[in-house]
């Protein structure tokens, strides 16, 4: 690994976090709060450090796909260390460990939290805190690439390592391009809910903190009930919507622009989405119906926004799926493992491998019954190369070994297995609260320092979709050539 | 499909079960206890089905694999419903699912039972119940080839069909006779240990009853509190070893008869079988310690018990699990994904399974790393076809995605989730005993009957490995070519 290359390009992400932390100052120094000088710290330390780096000489070096997976983790890691620094040097969060949990849950949008009280802390911090979701959703490196197309034709390694899905789809040949429309399509969604919150009564700072939570499929919240806090059908359909339009491939906002609804209703990952999701939805409804006093309306409502916020990997709450029966348990536990789709801000395995690895077994009985047929897996209309078959194989299992050491080392803690098993997949799935102790209404603050960490590392691998931390932690990487 | 051929091969089967009814009968009529006619309508019953089925003309036509695959399925079901009628005629266990249950349970050596009090059934029905581990251990179907080679050349595909594991091993290059070898090992296994349970004072009855459910990995006992009734460290330790080597590929027990140490210790599924199984009894062993009043000697002979009963899928128990910590509870959980060895009667994914899976793992890093490199995936030395692994990743996929499907629909009988993930994963995985209400000391008495069906369905495409069920379930199986 070209390890020049790397340090250049984590300056330039660091660059860009010193300046996208300026927002959360203003609103400290608004506020004239405790937390000014945490922020202008943070922002000199990093700022600096990324100037640096950004000047390291590569000599005309090209970036390979090693160092585009490498180098994306390390962006990953290093950042998030950094961007723990206003939650550390205020006080807001006093031990590092939890203020790196913190950070990480924020740019990877998983969303889980290990504050107790969220709602005594400075407006300053939670704006930060709620805006790493919105900087991680769409990718810190596909920011960089959209704003600094300097960094080469090659990029594409990086947009690859990024992005969440089997492989990535470029939308306009240009990858700075690509990345540009993308941060376009995201800004603007993200306005338009922003505007219809304020519109649903929401305040400005909170309709920007709860966008934000949305757009990223995050889910901090500045209110200890996080959306139940404001009791609003309006405000949870609102959520609800812009949870699955967010879960949604990002290519299919752009098609949309384009005006090409053909395309939009063929794509097969789409079709499954929905598909769940609507299901989900209405056996869910119809078994929490009890609960809600027989109210079809209530039930439908709690029902939509906890699949939605589950489904895409959001984990925001307006009731405590805790005390439903257990197959809506269940169902949300599957969803959990699915995710939402490739290409959006959601995080998990995704519709399209879901998809891709049933058509496999398909595949392999129609193999096993006719053993001299030809036969080969597409996806809407598309042959599926081999290479990306097994990608998904490999991601699938390594996805479920990860899942079974980290449950192995969390046990240590000695919790039920509900609370073991669910906030591993929760943290791995970036989604955020998982049941019993880390339940909607509950928090990650009682876990020891090492499930603490090992929990970080879930959320990490889980947003880079594993491949990059695995290259990163392969000793072949760090040869000399 | 040709149904001829499958019909033939299913009175062939049904053939030999009721002849392998006949000790039971005989222990019946020792005891002039009341199951005397109810085996002798089931053996009648089965018996002249299975010489109707038997005379079919097949007009010569050979098994291809799709027979060998529907075929084994359609025995395997069929043979349970039929090997059902002792119990439910007897009325010893009135409900005819039940009956179905505890009989796929048996054949399948999965151990689960819906029984509450064992110990007031009949000798007679206790030996069949125990013996249908023996039966279902090696395969059925496998017997029938060791006893009957006139089944053809073709068989082939039976034995790949019935027999556990990615790739099963011809012994020698015939495969009547490698069927023959391996009856005569597993026969004679059995016979050793029933010696050395007699020496360790346990009645003669009961040493076969025990080593039927060892040697099948199975788990029926005759005793309420299974082998922990006997309360015989010595006992426990034979049971341990023996079912530790039950859990190994049989190939390997073919070449210590040879001698050919060399190649066993060089065989990577043996090394990380043991490997896994000594680490695990280590850290169990040190964690439950303060439970057996510090006693390294108890602490060890029950680690050592409950992990060699669950990873080779077992299910004897001596202590109850359910009331260790988190950490030896989430190894066992881990173990019973894991199962034995592929080639032994033990059930789960298996250990090469497992191997390859990390292999391929690794394989797709380095590819990552230098995509222009040539590499291979190896076991033992020898390279692994590309559609052994890709057939292993759908398997693993399959096995995931039919373990969710089940435990959402368990999941409507609203048990706690550690009882309903642990009950469907037990089951498929072939183990029998789970946790909290399925636990070593509980019974899968109070599921509803659609969870019993699904559950038995578990079984069976647990140990048949996913395939044959599914190309059964397939509908271009049932057109006429």
């Amino acid at each position: 690994m070209n390890m020049r290359v790397v340090l250049k390009l984590l300056g330039t992400v660091l660059m860009w976090e010193s300046i996208l932390m300026i927002p959360s100052l203003i609103i400290a120094i608004l506020d004239n709060s405790y937390e000014i000088s945490a922020f202008i710290i943070s922002i000199i330390i990093i700022g600096v450090l990324g100037f640096a780096l950004m000047n390291i000489k590569t000599n005309g070096f090209q970036m390979r796909n090693r160092e585009g997976f490498a180098g994306v983790a390390i962006c990953w890691v290093v950042m998030s260390l950094l961007g723990a620094l206003p939650f550390y040097i205020s006080g807001a969060i006093p031990a590092y460990i939890d203020a790196v949990f913190e950070t990480v849950s924020g740019f990877t949008t998983t969303g889980s939290s290990i504050l107790t009280d969220i709602e005594i802390l400075p407006r300053g911090i939670l704006f930060w805190r709620s805006f790493t979701h919105w900087i991680g959703g769409m990718g810190v490196l596909i920011l960089t690439l959209a704003l600094m197309p300097s960094l080469g034709a090659r990029s594409v390694f990086l947009m690859r390592a990024e992005s969440p899905g089997p492989s990535p789809g470029k939308l306009v040949p240009k990858i700075s391009e690509t990345a540009k429309l993308l941060y376009i399509i995201y800004a603007g969604m993200t306005i338009i809910q922003i505007i219809l919150l304020v519109i649903a009564k929401m305040s400005l700072y909170d309709a920007f903190i709860h966008a934000f939570g949305t757009a990223g499929t995050g889910g901090f919240s500045n209110k200890g009930l996080s959306v139940g806090a404001y009791n609003s059908p309006l405000i949870e359909w609102i959520i609800t919507i812009f949870m699955l339009l967010f879960g949604v491939n990002f290519s299919l906002h752009y098609l949309l622009l384009k005006g090409d609804f053909k395309s939009i209703l063929k794509n097969e990952e789409f079709r499954l989405y929905w598909l769940t999701v609507i299901i989900s939805i209405i056996i869910i409804c119809i078994n929490v119906l009890p609960l809600y006093n027989y109210s079809v309306a209530d039930s439908l409502t709690k029902s939509s926004f906890q699949v939605a916020t589950i489904v895409t990997t959001t984990g925001y709450a307006t009731t405590d799926f805790n005390l439903w029966p257990m197959l809506p348990k269940s169902i949300l536990l599957m969803l959990m493992f699915f995710g939402a789709c490739a290409g959006s801000t959601g995080g998990g395995i995704k519709f399209i491998r879901v998809l891709l690895l049933f058509k496999a077994v398909a595949y392999e009985i129609r193999h096993t019954v006719h053993p001299n047929s030809i036969g080969t897996i597409k996806i809407n209309g598309r042959k599926v190369d081999i290479s990306v078959m097994s990608g998904i194989m490999v991601f699938f299992f390594a996805y479920v070994a990860t899942m079974i050491v980290a449950i192995l080392i969390v046990s240590l803690d000695n919790f039920d297995f509900m609370t073991t098993f669910s906030a591993v997949l929760a943290t791995i799935s970036n989604i955020g609260p998982g049941f019993e102790i880390v339940g909607p209404m509950g928090n990650y603050a009682d876990f020891s320092v090492l499930s603490k960490i090992v929990l970080t590392c879930c959320m990490i691998i889980g947003r880079l979709e594993v491949m990059p931390i695995f290259v990163l932690m392969s000793p072949s990487i760090w040869k000399k050539r």
